[in-house]
């Protein structure tokens, strides 16, 4: 049903999301500190957006394991978030290289909100395919994370217009709150099917 | 026999082209609209590209999933596609710099059309190691979308240079066309073999 | 336990890190000797730079082959080594371009430093989840070279405000050292269960 | 013995250095003809060096595929070939925006040269490996093309100083002379073991 190929295109792209994203850092033309100093707001950028692309493997991950059918417009749904997901390095760099101000600030919690959107649709996508009554789906029943993200996000992209620097608080806040994986979908899994 | 480290390459090469494209979305200095702004067409020239790597990305998958043997000719006729396919950056980020201007659009065109060849070819030669009496090549017999397609490629190239948005908007018709996965060989795949 | 998708998601990003470290290598403009001369400095450090990858690829590779299980924090703990080596690139131009000076040289074994101890916190997970009596555990119990080298990059740290050909000469010595693959583990891996 | 995770990496390497020499193709302002014009030198040396890679990853692979034991040795000789080859954007692009002129055509025959015998350690280390009575050292006693190319990039290399096009046709030439892969090895692979 070519879900190792699905998982295998899945973890490329979002390897290469990661890494190119460094390409952002611009190597300095001094070697002094005063040259390092403006790479700073690029850098704590990055540091986020590596966090969060490490969050969306590491539940894609989980997610995945817990699928056993793949259909069409599950790959598709599966594009889209990667279609989000790209968009990591130009935001990343924009918010960056202008210090956290307002639409740059903004942008960046749109795109999250939007790969947010496009990870629900694909969960629910696979839920589907398995049925209401499979492990995974009773696993996720509440998803109390997966129904607050959004809403924080788009107070972030709100509230970067007047409190741009809170904004970035609530990026991060969100981030650390994700830290931690799917244990919910983690031991469904785990169980033996039988229950 | 070969077979999974050639859809290893590709998925590789595939999920590299798609993701470097973004990086033709440079980040601009200004953090207002008027920044942004700018980035509108390089933006949509990437959603469209971002879909055709994935509709190609998704019919390889099913190809390749019907392919039982491998032989050299099929390495180099996908390496061939791999070419073109390649060169979708550099076409996306001209098209998209100019606006959508003749010889741009023209060229992305063509680009498709060699693509669309080049995936002819593969599949070709795919149904010749496999037998005409294969299910893959009567799923393909009639092929119609794969037969329409590089018409309106060429229709395209032609008409961009008298009203290049209509090129656009040809480019973008038959991407939509082959949104849905090619089901043909999805159900040949499917069904048992012994019919 | 998801350690083939860690393995083949980390393999990607090492891949990437290593082969986008070239980019750094910008084509000079001139076709003369004299056009190449100004980046011999950034081909070395890429050079040490592509044997650092090469070493923990080696090492990761053959660490993650004795894992049995893998937990969420393992996980982490891994994509926490990805980032560190994700900063090469930047470091390793930057170090290039500046001709070893101090400063670049310092940040240079800073990243080395710190990528040390994220394989020792992986390291010590996977010993922890596989048991103290385990082969692995045993195996790396003097594990000599994984504890000189934090202390011989914190000197290139210090050196290269005084020094800054020595601190050079520090990183290329831990390399050297550590091109021997780590036949402890090897040996460990390869000897039947059983003992 | 991880030959599937060094054929993973490699892969990887390899797929990414085929696609980012497509980024040496820098998207022109203009929109013409002649905006495209001064590229058609960078896109020819590109073509050249996609077909290079490209017979390296098929020989690679057909290399790999009869190898049945992997050690130190030839992982750190498969790195040192990921190295040569990974100058390949770099000399590509500097071939290509000069015109093929002297210096840069014989510094890209020698990263040509310097793969050729890295490609040659690996084959000897792997043979070693395997012993000199197995089928893959049979197979490979003649080797004729792997003799002669190495003799024919070093005639390159002289050549390119004084007649830099004569240079361009011996390295086009080594190309469509591998274009075949090797059937040797391909043979003797799918011979049963037994003889």
């Amino acid at each position: 049903m070519g879900k190792n190929r699905l998982e295998a295109f899945s973890d490329g792209v979002l390897a290469i999301i990661i890494t190119i994203m460094v390409l952002e850092l611009k190597v300095p033309h001094g070697s002094g500190t005063e040259a390092l100093q403006p790479l700073l707001p690029v850098f704590l950028s990055y540091v986020l957006s590596f966090v969060y692309i490490g969050i969306y493997w590491n539940n894609h991950h989980h997610l995945l394991k817990a699928a056993t059918r793949i259909n069409g417009a599950i790959m598709w749904s599966n594009l889209h978030l990667l279609f989000w997901l790209s968009l990591f390095p130009f935001v990343t760099g924009w918010m960056g290289e202008n210090h956290f101000t307002s639409l740059p600030s903004a942008v960046y919690g749109a795109v999250l909100l939007m790969a947010a959107i496009a990870y629900y649709i694909l969960q629910s996508l696979i839920i589907a395919e398995e049925g209401r009554e499979s492990r995974l789906a009773e696993s996720l029943r509440r998803d109390l994370k997966g129904k607050i993200s959004p809403v924080l996000y788009a107070f972030g992209i709100a509230i970067s217009f007047f409190r741009p620097w809170l904004a970035g608080c609530v990026y991060v806040f969100v981030a650390l709150m994700w830290l931690i994986p799917d244990r919910r979908i983690e031991r469904a899994v785990s169980q033996p099917r039988g229950g």
